[in-house]
């Protein structure tokens, strides 16, 4: 496995892969869902190529750039171990450098949900990926649908600007109790961990609602506020049923639709979504 | 010759042309500047593709989108007798399904000059260009010197977001008289067409008082501002002196600097700039 830290140095060894090429872009700090979408790269190209890099640009002033969980030691031994061919783990500065000013933007699907509670995120998120795209230039790359809206800004960008890649959406990988894989799980106090099972249990209400019958959108959001609330240490951001394609937030249940919420467990911001139809 | 009207059949051949690629984007309605760009690009690359696309998004609300000249079958004409292999001549639904909203936006380079004249023009043009660089995936693109702030937009995009080409500038080409070739030129009237030489003659002006020691911009522009004021259809836009990579501002010339301007001729705006130093 080939560690490289500059572009220069990843365009010059470019060529010299076999194709397909599948890429896995993360940030870190790697859990099972990531090894997943590797797994699947592995299976599905000749060669593997998966980035790391906690990207300064999608987070708000505010957030927590600083101490995201980092430990490329480990990330690095768990790439080897799944096969992958080359790791590229480029310093902030390589990857904007002091007169970086040029910006994708993903309109209307960018703008709601986490892009309304997170200014700029998705702006962040899409100029890292067309670059990284640029650099890496693979025929697939690898997402996982727990960052459901980033998956959706992904795909629309990639097919707005004519890029040349299949964008390939990975199931999320949950742990034992539901509760869906994060880098930020480990933030969590073991009593914040407890209740932090709570917003899938609100998916999982949303499903059997669903199910049943129940296609009043507000009342599918009642129930699933009143089971989150019933956590001392959460507090709702938002509780979103929408167009899984567009995000137009919807009054009656049509399929596809994107379930998704953001809740706060004491300090920590989680989110999670679910596709029901 | 080639002529490819969709995205999906350009992308199709575009495994099947020789390396390296050569790619001149034009807005069509060629003249001498675009078949310079033609020949270059045919001198130093096994193939060339040319694009005729009149872009939507980089004309204002109050532009000349609708009125800009266009006439297909000369510019194939001129283009099969200077040696292209590909034409891609998409209709603007091609380009911009009902759906799109996906943009690249460069920032202070984009803001000023014409960017301040013309809001939008260049986050129209960058995600154009972007598009055509991800449809044709060239070695090497061509642009023409006189549209300097464009140059300068493009560079800025293409390195910030590590894209996979050369952006090569070529030389204005003049009329006898000296005034820049462009489409535009077409919408002079004979009167118009005498005053316009005033943009050129300003500029070696310019060059002149620049050759002669003299470095005060403010001196510069007065005197380039009196000799254009002559021309009784002339109106000034801006007159900018300006550093040439980042366009700041000068007070003193320091080169290389930018000497760009922007003048109405009738109804008719006009811009040339030369660069000193």
């Amino acid at each position: 496995m080939k560690v490289v830290e500059t572009i220069a140095d990843l365009k010059s060894l470019r060529p010299r892969l076999a194709e397909p090429v599948g890429f896995v872009p993360t940030m870190g700090y790697l859990h099972q869902g990531h090894l997943a979408l590797v797994r699947q790269a592995r299976a599905e190209n000749v060669s593997v190529v998966a980035s790391i890099f906690v990207n300064p640009t999608q987070f708000g002033p505010h957030e927590d750039f600083a101490r995201y969980p980092r430990d490329p030691q480990r990330d690095l031994a768990l790439l080897e171990k799944e096969g992958t061919d080359v790791v590229f783990m480029p310093s902030a500065d390589e990857m904007y450098p002091p007169q970086f000013n040029s910006w994708v933007e993903v309109g209307k699907v960018a703008e709601r949900l986490e892009g309304a509670a997170r200014p700029g995120h998705f702006r962040g998120v899409a100029t890292v990926v067309a670059k990284l795209f640029n650099i890496v230039q693979p025929d697939r790359a690898y997402f996982g649908q727990k960052d459901a809206q980033q998956l959706i800004v992904i795909k629309k960008m990639a097919s707005d600007l004519d890029m040349n890649l299949e964008i390939v959406a990975a199931p999320t990988v949950r742990e034992a109790d539901g509760l869906a894989m994060s880098s930020r799980n480990t933030y969590l106090n073991p009593e914040e961990r407890k209740q932090a099972v709570v917003l899938y249990q609100a998916l999982t209400l949303a499903q059997k609602l669903w199910s049943q019958g129940e296609k009043d959108t507000k009342a599918i959001r009642r129930q699933m506020t009143a089971l989150i609330q019933k956590q001392p240490l959460a507090k709702i951001d938002y509780i979103s049923i929408a167009d899984a394609e567009t995000l137009d937030e919807l009054d009656t249940v049509r399929p596809p639709a994107l379930v998704s919420l953001a809740v706060r467990i004491g300090k920590t911001r989680l989110i999670d979504n679910v596709v029901v139809g």
